[in-house]
């Protein structure tokens, strides 16, 4: 009888964090690829641009003229997907069960230099990246249940815009996602009187198997249960469940630990990596959640160079996600590309 | 105050079939798009293309040579996902769940007519595909719990290949989204003790607002809790539970739905309408499952023209799905198209 090879072999693996399975095909990564291929525009952007609608003092297509800022900029979404002033109705019958939502959606400018991305900025900017985050938590929680933080990176992500910026969604209701981690990380210290994202990130930081960077408050990870091919987790290395509880030293860690793998990301294929990330931790409901750990994962679609990437599509849209490489072989990786960004090299 | 106004006013709806929520921003469709555009290829394919390798007698890369085949052709997937070798072999730690898998992935091909795609074929061809279906369905689920039946179409979906052609994977332990509806389904009869999908079918034909098109045996309807844009739910107007157990007149009624909604989802932007489609019906344990109703799904990316996708990124990776405008609204313009495919008029 042949040994499990989890190279080789597949196998199903489980997210406690969301209570769901992927499949891992590790084998799959050696067919060839005759499919869609991506366009990427590595042209040099400029510092400023006059079209971009980002831009310090440029006006929006709205009317609106930006602030002429020179360190982050917020703004109400023009075309936001929440709104406060939605009249509250909900509908339960349980074939058509509705409710209405309320909330807000803000653009957020990570810096006004149209031509950098998060890798690109110095540490003090991503500091102000950071702050500008917890002070947006601290503002929309003291009225929303939830905040989302997330950026969408990259054309092949549906963003229009290159200029470095994210987004900030407030909103009453748990989404789906949020509430699946919020249930698992209850039953999780229901069952053994444990925070599980600190038990999984010290038994992490043990194996060092899929630990891509560190440093003395954050540990980036591709965690065991990874669906996209080079996703990552971000975990603290302490007790915090709300990113408005970061003390000044903890948001340096921060964002020197986000300009560690924003850089290695650029490096593994040399190029802007495009991506998703985004924030989870406990809901603002005023209450004190020590099953929660605040956390945030990076989401990139790019499976085998700038221009060929994986597409959950079929099966995974079917059945269940699935994988063509190991979360140790992508960690692995990760961790042979160089800590410089390959533009500064 | 306002009346709620589903075209105006951001909600939630729920889908009962995974108990999960969806966020629909209908006012979202007027926000002008800047962002990517995908690429299409309406050049004319010829009937037979010799670098095709799911064409009829050609070799494909493996060195195996396809049939001569004149009607459908199943084969093993050169690069299959699932085997059926795999060593047996499961870990517990909950935080490091994993279990091996077996199973097997085989393609098939609808037609040796490589220039055509499902709406193209005649009604005695679709009833070739449906029929092959059910006999991939008979032969795998006896010797496995599961079997997903699916079709993966266009580029922008990551199908590499026009030919028209689908998939079957079938494996031992059910998948992720599976096991969701298996529970949603099992709940709904424990409480009601009647079937889901059987109650819902007929408030939709009663309601009629969603419902695309029907005939004696089947209807189609934008879901009330639909994600991408143009998402359909094919439904049986009568009990079944399994693909095995259709009726030659039922399978005959299958493929002209099929062919009925595949047509006006070309004719919606006239273009080859790309889309994920698949099959769930109850499992292959040889148990009886009055709780399940077999369906299809079709997952199409498009929102607003051939070329302008829906992009389920940032917010929806990293909270819930978020549609642009209401089921109704989809389902309204499905029904407006005409019921002849617009290279045929
Ligand atoms: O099997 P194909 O068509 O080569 O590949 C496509 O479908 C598979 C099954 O849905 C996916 O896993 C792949 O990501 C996709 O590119
Ligand atoms: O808001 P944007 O950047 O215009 O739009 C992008 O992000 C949104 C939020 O994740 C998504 O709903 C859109 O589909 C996507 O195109």
């Amino acid at each position: 009888t042949t040994e499990f090879d989890p190279t080789e072999h597949p196998h199903r693996r489980y997210n406690p964090l969301i209570n769901e399975w992927i499949l891992v095909s590790p084998h799959r990564a050696k067919r060839p690829w005759q499919g869609q291929v991506e366009a990427i525009d590595e042209t040099p952007k400029p510092a400023y641009d006059e079209s971009c609608y980002l831009c310090a003092g440029n006006t929006r297509i709205n009317g609106e003229v930006n602030e002429k800022y020179t360190s982050t900029f917020v703004f109400k979404n023009d075309f936001a997907a929440l709104k406060e002033d939605t009249p509250i109705h909900q509908e339960d019958d349980p074939l058509f069960k509705m409710a209405t939502e309320q909330g807000e959606s803000r653009v957020i400018c990570f810096s006004p230099d149209h031509s950098k991305t998060l890798p690109q900025l110095s540490q003090q900017e991503i500091e102000a990246v950071v702050s500008t985050w917890m002070e947006q938590c601290h503002d929309l929680g003291a009225r929303y249940n939830w905040v989302q933080v997330f950026e969408n990176k990259g054309a092949v992500m549906g963003c229009s815009n290159p200029h470095p910026h994210g987004q900030i969604w407030a909103q009453q209701q748990l989404p789906t996602l949020v509430e699946k981690k919020h249930n698992a990380q209850r039953a999780y210290m229901e069952s053994y009187n444990r925070n599980l994202l600190t038990d999984y990130a010290a038994k992490e930081i043990t194996k060092q198997e899929r630990v891509v960077v560190e440093n003395d408050d954050w540990v980036v990870v591709v965690p065991y249960w990874a669906a996209w091919p080079f996703e990552t987790l971000l975990l603290p290395k302490f007790s915090v469940s709300r990113m408005t509880e970061l003390s000044t030293n903890q948001q340096a860690s921060l964002a020197d630990i986000l300009k560690q793998i924003t850089i290695r990301y650029d490096n593994l294929f040399q190029c802007s990596f495009p991506y998703s990330m985004g924030w989870h931790g406990a809901p603002y409901d005023g209450e004190s959640h020590p099953e929660w750990t605040l956390h945030a994962s990076f989401l990139p679609p790019l499976l085998r160079s700038a221009t060929v990437r994986k597409f959950m599509v079929g099966y995974e849209m079917m059945a269940e996600a699935q994988r063509d490489l190991t979360a140790e072989q992508a960690a692995a990786r990760l961790r042979e590309v160089s800590p410089i960004h390959y533009k500064e090299q």
